[in-house]
């Protein structure tokens, strides 16, 4: 009999993939559950979910069925021995929980690096020059505001502080070079592949006052929850910007918001908030900083990316026993 | 007696400047009149300008007294020699009346580049990914347009035109190559030190088929007004965008208007407009686009590079009889 894989989420671009990928080594079937109970329901002895031995799983689901917590996973009958989780951040999964239970979780880093780096470009290019207010300034028939340029730099040769030098901030650190902008970058090893025109700082204190933009590329974790806080902030330079594609909640958005009233920060560009949907009205206060509803991969040829990465984990577990990009904590 | 260098128009960012540069040689004068006809009033014999041999120009001057038109620049004493305009684009000015009376005009051809094709660059991600609309959504507290992944690339692998690889076509192509996107370029001539990785293309048509994104860099002048009009236009892919930190006359307004109501252009990102600061009415009904009030060197860097260039072709005029940058029809 070949194995079950269960798509838990919706498959957008990759749907030959599918076919192509698991056709000939699995069952795949598609989950319907329209709510958690129904979902968990599934898992059992002659449920119609029993016997799944590897998940696809994004962010799609939580719709239905809420994050991949410890009482979902918990639930997954004993079979169950993969998540391919298609996104690079996993902090809807319960890491922990699939840990305990001897299931193995993958998410997509690479595909993501690319979009998600223009995206932070995007945001960089947009805050140093001043653009939000701009468009909505033509927008509104009122042409350019007066004396933007006094607020406005360029890019070139000033500094971009990188925090977490993965994949997108990597690709970020990239692009930025082009003009070139310094960068300089704290991680908590030094990155052995980057390139020698890439600074590390052992120390993030010493990174954050040199300082023009600080770009943030931290995963959402336990530890990182409000990394990015009141003291961090003020021990950037008075004018300074902040670039948010990561996870909202890695910013204290309390202490940010403090620094944009009292002019210490010059602008800030948010692709990611804390409680998404939701955006924090008081943001919308502000006419110079730029703000985008987590855009960071949304492009169909990033997403079949990400898409095919994850599904090629499943297919590599059910063929070799092993997919990659298992994530950091298991690895 | 010193010679008279008159400023017309505003030093912003460079006051230093013009007392370190031209202070030992010149007596600097600043035009204060308030209109065209107590300007040339100035030049007449005794009038206030009377001997000016070098005049420091920039735009805020047309407030006042118009652009440098037959009629200014007929009306100058015969004693002025050199125009310095401050700016890329001198279509301000009448070439061709200078040239009867034998006055040279330079402009400030390289220290525009850098932050005018860091706009064309912000432009080509905004189009490609859609970002203009998601940012008006995220503000009409709508969060995220549905299905904006279906219309939404990566740069990274996509072709981009260059029209025009002077200084600033030149400039984005290096910003674009970090992608990389695969750059081609149309100029009357292949130019010689572009880097190998851009492929020149002797025939317009040839290119305009193989482009996602045309970027428009040509200046204005008689035989660019409506360059790029409707035969051009439908050349191009259905789905591809125009990029335009140029002028708005290069390109043919009503027929862009109409290749985006018909949805042969996906969209279009505008630094520059026919008439500013006026603004089409019928551009503000496309949401998918992105428009700007004319930011291609809105920064107090940029601002500052091109008044020190400005005035550095007024002393070395003065001091060794010619300047730099003199403008191409008089080279």
């Amino acid at each position: 009999m070949a194995p079950r894989i269960l798509i838990c989420g919706t498959i957008v671009w990759a749907d030959e993939d599918v076919k192509q990928l698991l056709g000939p080594i699995a069952e795949v079937i598609y989950y319907d559950s329209p709510n958690r109970a129904e979902f968990l329901e599934g898992f059992k002895p002659s449920g119609k979910y029993d016997g799944v031995v590897g998940i696809f799983r994004d962010n799609s689901s939580a719709e239905s069925i809420g994050f991949f917590d410890k009482e979902i996973v918990d639930g997954f009958s004993s079979s169950v021995k993969w998540i391919a989780h298609n996104g690079a951040g996993y902090d809807q999964i319960d890491v922990h929980a699939c840990k305990a239970k001897g299931i193995t979780l993958s998410n997509t880093p690479g595909a993501v690096d690319d979009a998600s780096a223009t995206t932070a470009l995007y945001l960089l290019i947009s805050t140093v020059r001043q653009y939000a207010i701009s468009e909505r300034s033509l927008r509104d028939v009122k042409w350019k505001p007066k004396g933007l340029a006094a607020k406005s730099h360029d890019l070139t040769g000033r500094t971009l502080a990188i925090l977490g030098l993965g994949g997108i901030g990597l690709r970020l650190a990239e692009l930025a070079h082009a003009f070139p902008m310094r960068i300089i970058y704290h991680s908590r090893n030094k990155v052995a592949h980057a390139p020698e025109w890439c600074e590390y700082f052992a120390s993030v204190e010493d990174m954050l006052a040199e300082a023009d933009v600080l770009s943030v590329h931290v995963p959402l974790r336990a530890d990182t929850v409000g990394l990015v806080g009141e003291k961090w902030i003020r021990l950037l330079k008075k004018g300074s910007i902040i670039i948010n594609t990561a996870r909202g909640k890695v910013i204290d958005e309390e202490a940010m918001i403090r620094a944009l009233e009292d002019g210490h920060l010059a602008s800030v560009g948010l692709d990611v908030f804390p409680n998404e949907p939701e955006v924090n009205p008081r943001l919308l206060d502000f006419p110079n900083i730029t703000l985008l509803p987590h855009m960071g991969t949304e492009t169909q040829d990033t997403q079949r990316k990400m898409e095919v990465r994850a599904l090629t984990n499943l297919k590599d577990f059910v063929t070799v026993g092993r997919g990659k990009d298992v994530v950091i904590e298991m690895q």
